[in-house]
Formats: C-alpha cells, structure tokens, sequence
C-alpha cells in the first residue's frame, strides 16, 4: 500500500494561533502500514501556513511579533481595498511566503524529526475558521 | 508507473511576472495514468519561484509590493557589485526565501488543493525570460 | 527498492554560514539504485535550513545582510528573555521562516537542477554545531 492519504480538521481562532499537530501526524503514520516513505502535511487555505518550529511560549509570542513587523495589518493592502469587506490582506501574503506544507522523512514508522521540531498549524486570518489539513504517506 | 516526470515552459517578463499555472499542471495529472500520490512542481531558476496563492488581482499587487518592501531592488547588494552586468541581487534574495517548490498531495486523479488555492509561477528577475518548470508526480 | 534513506553530518559554525552540499546529495543518489523521483533533503534542527541559491560569494554576503536585516539579533526576543542563556531567538525565526526542507526531482540518476541552482545548508545558530541532514530518495 504505497500511498495513504487522511484528512484533520482544527478550529482555530486566526492571528497567528497556533496548534502543534505533530503527535496526531505520528499516530497516523504508526497505523498507515508503511514503515518508511515521507509524509507531506498540507493545509488546504491560502491564510493559514504548516510550519516546523521549537514549540515553546517565547518562540510562540516572537512568532506573532515577526510576522507583525516583516507583514503588518494594514487597511491599504490591496487586496482589502479591492474586495469590500476583506480585511485580510497580510493574511495572504504571510500564508504565501511561510508556505502551505512541509514534508517529512519518515522510518520505522517514526518521522525523522530533531529533537526540538515540532510541526504545527499557523492560522494568520482575522477571525475564527475551521481548517482542512491532508496527510499523504507514500512509501513501502 | 509509480513515477511520471514531463516538463513545461513559460515565457516571463520578470518584475514580479505572475502565471497561474494550475490548470496545466491539473491536466498532466489527469493523463498520468496515477490515480493518488503527490506531485511536486519545480522551476529550474534562482530568480524564480513556485507559490500557492489566492489569484486575484488585489494580491498580485500586494505580492508586488510586499516584495519591494521586505527586499528592494538595489545596485548596493554585493551580487550586483561583485559581478559587472548584474542586476538582479534581489531576485536572487526573493527567489530563494519564497522556494524553487511545491509539494501537492492528489487524490482520484484530483490535487488536494482548497477553494481559493492556485498554483503559480513567480519572476523576480530584472528582464524576460523562458523558464523550466518540472512536474514530477509519484504514486500508485 | 522505492525508499532509500541516508544520513550525512556537517560541523557548522553558525551566523549563517554556508555549506554547499548539492555533491554529496548527487553521490548519494547515484548509488541508491532509484533512477527516477524524488529527494527530500531534511536538517533535523530548528535554527538552521536547507535552501537552493546560485552560490557564489556575492550571494552567500547578500544572504548575511539580508537576515540581518529581516531578523536582526536581539536579546528582547521572548525566546531569549523567558529561557536563561538563550541568545538565539533571531536564529530560530530566521530557520522557520526559510524552512527545513527542499524537495527535488531526479531523472536519470541525476537531479533536475537548473544550471546555476546549488544545494546548502546555512546555519542560523549563534555557536558552533554539528548538523543532521536526512536524505530520502522514493522512486523507481
């Protein structure tokens, strides 16, 4: 069985909430069948990113002051003044450049993660949303 | 067949140059004869990138700003200074911090993406050129 | 024999140094017995990354100033102020940000870079460490 695809959901409240999602990525792999291969975690929303950090609050509350400063909330963004309503802008393009996926080694059925990675979701919307996260293995 | 290679090629006006390039990579897949896997699309270039977007023109423009605003153009980067003729330090910066890549799960034949996910080539060079994108597909 | 893993280590000096490592990933490739699919090269730690660039010296100084710019060091970041003896804050956000991973194709036993693309390893940290990179081949 060379590819197993699974689908999560997680309801986050947007401005850079984060969820770590790495023990729940671990626990589909172990009953995936496969042993070795990669597995790709993707989200399905252009405002939300899947990212790999060291899970700690600092680096939680640094990442929310990064991402204010390099790409601030700003009414002039474009896409806001283009589209009546939208207010999310910065949300895009912070999505866009963290990126929508990471993919992973795996074997023995455990992801070859470092001893601080943790994979977590990213939500950089201005409000609450539920998210749609895929993980595909592939391998043997 | 577990793996299908094919190769495509656009004609970009560098400056941010924006190419919705989902459709085709949509229709490669359909005649790969894989029905799950992932595929990843590749650019061949350093001043070039692969993004997931929201393809509207309000964050074309955005994305043009943004990048003017986090890595300006400017004679002063030593890739410009180092090698007579250049001009393009800062395609080399962006390209290489947005990613040569991405990475899409599909399923039936399908890419897992979400409502408002598009698949796009970026160019940050300073003039026009041909670029090389690879799809490579895996799966069963 | 669809999955081949390696491992390779590099001593690395930290402040964004940078080691080309498109050969050794080549090398590897050429004896796993894959001749088509897939690489994904992984650094098993949080403050350093993987990323494709043109390497010569003007970029690696470009790519010093420009994180220096983005993601300056700084002993206010929370990392450092909630976690005694911490100074690397900047380095972890800077390995986020550029990402731990790339994904490339190979056909024919041989990468699909594009004639000035080049594999490293840069490194975040602000001390001397030794790096884990995991190669992963899937194909054919």
């Amino acid at each position: 069985m060379p590819v197993v695809t699974e689908q999560m959901q997680y309801k986050m409240k947007g401005g850079t909430h984060i969820e770590n999602i790495t023990q729940p990525i671990q626990e589909t792999l172990k009953v995936s069948g496969l042993q070795a291969g990669t597995v790709t975690v993707f989200v399905k929303h252009t405002t939300a990113s899947i990212m790999i950090i060291e899970d700690e609050p600092g680096i939680r509350g640094d990442t929310t002051r990064l991402w204010d400063q390099l790409i601030p909330s700003n009414p002039d963004w474009l896409h806001n003044t283009h589209n009546p309503g939208e207010d999310n802008g910065h949300s895009h393009l912070r999505g866009q450049l963290q990126g929508a996926f990471v993919t992973i080694p795996f074997v023995n059925y455990t992801l070859t993660l470092g001893t601080w990675q943790q994979v977590v979701l990213i939500d950089f919307d201005t409000r609450a949303r539920t998210r749609d996260v895929v993980l595909q293995m592939i391998g043997e």
